[in-house]
């Protein structure tokens, strides 16, 4: 038998893969636990609906978002600024480039109206931080970190959707482009 | 009897009206011709289902949106670009604080996977004009002005968000922080 963990990361791995080979619709939680590989009996354990999986799966989704910039940025010299915010960009991107149809999935029912998630102020305060850290070192000024954080997420965010969209969904040359973009706004 | 236009506009007021008080799901089409004071066979002369009114909603949204925008700026000098993009700024800002309700409930459905909508393109061509005259002009330059054009909209757009979910929906405030951050980026 295997641990429980392994268990609910298999059925949320498989939940994944159905929702996005055929969509959440289509997808019955007796296809979710026979690719999975375990019994109906096992699903019912962890999550009362599919809806579940699909919150499973959104906070599975950040987490291991910001632990990829995180593993990376601990690489970087704590005092090298601007390396630090390179880093974030590229490894932002090249995250979300490599897992969109993953986000698009746990984010299907992503609303404007929702302003406040818990998911975004995660990738959120990680930014802030970072950005708060090289204002005190005087690497750059800004009068106002979280709009600025708020701003260059929201900002990499609809310039890799617009890539992604136009079929020029190459992470180097999309960091390149934000790169001069948000070079200019991080100045002293 | 009322002009054609008219009615439209009145049954699709009435809608509005309804899904903001009470949301979609809770509104019937019975709600909407008695609010608007018209007969049943009127809505279906117009519509076949509610969800049609939230796409002509939509439509009629982005259309006063931009048109908005456009009066501002064809008050200004055609040739003070920075002006003209402060007046793009205030505008935007103000438009998406004062309407946020109804925004929320035309763009209910907004998705992710929807990458390349017909409405974000209407207004991402309206702003990538002005900073591409701009650029023109040596006001600025810019090295991809697609891409300033979707990261400043987006950086506004979760920016707005974020000061009214915190209830600091000031829109002098707001757009005195942005033009702080935005004014970085658009420099010779």
């Amino acid at each position: 038998m295997l641990p429980a963990e392994v268990r609910v990361d298999d059925l949320m791995t498989a939940a994944a893969d159905l929702f996005i080979a055929k969509g959440i619709e289509a997808t019955t939680v007796n296809d979710i636990v026979e690719l999975a590989g375990v019994g109906k009996g096992t699903f019912y354990h962890y999550f009362a609906t599919k809806e579940d999986v699909i919150l499973a799966l959104r906070e599975r989704f950040s987490r291991d978002f910001t632990k990829k910039v995180a593993d990376a940025l601990a690489q970087c010299p704590g005092d090298d600024h601007r390396a630090r915010f390179a880093t974030w960009l590229r490894g932002t991107v090249e995250a979300y480039i490599a897992n969109y149809e993953l986000h698009d999935v746990v984010f299907h029912e992503f609303r404007h109206s929702n302003r406040n998630s818990k998911e975004k102020e995660i990738v959120i305060a990680q930014l802030s931080a970072l950005l708060g850290e090289g204002a005190k070192a005087d690497a750059w000024s800004l009068p106002d970190v979280r709009a600025a954080a708020i701003a260059i997420y929201d900002g990499m965010h609809g310039v890799v959707d617009d890539a992604i969209a136009t079929g020029n969904g190459d992470a180097g040359a999309i960091c390149d482009r934000l790169s001069l973009l948000f070079g200019r706004i991080l100045v002293a």
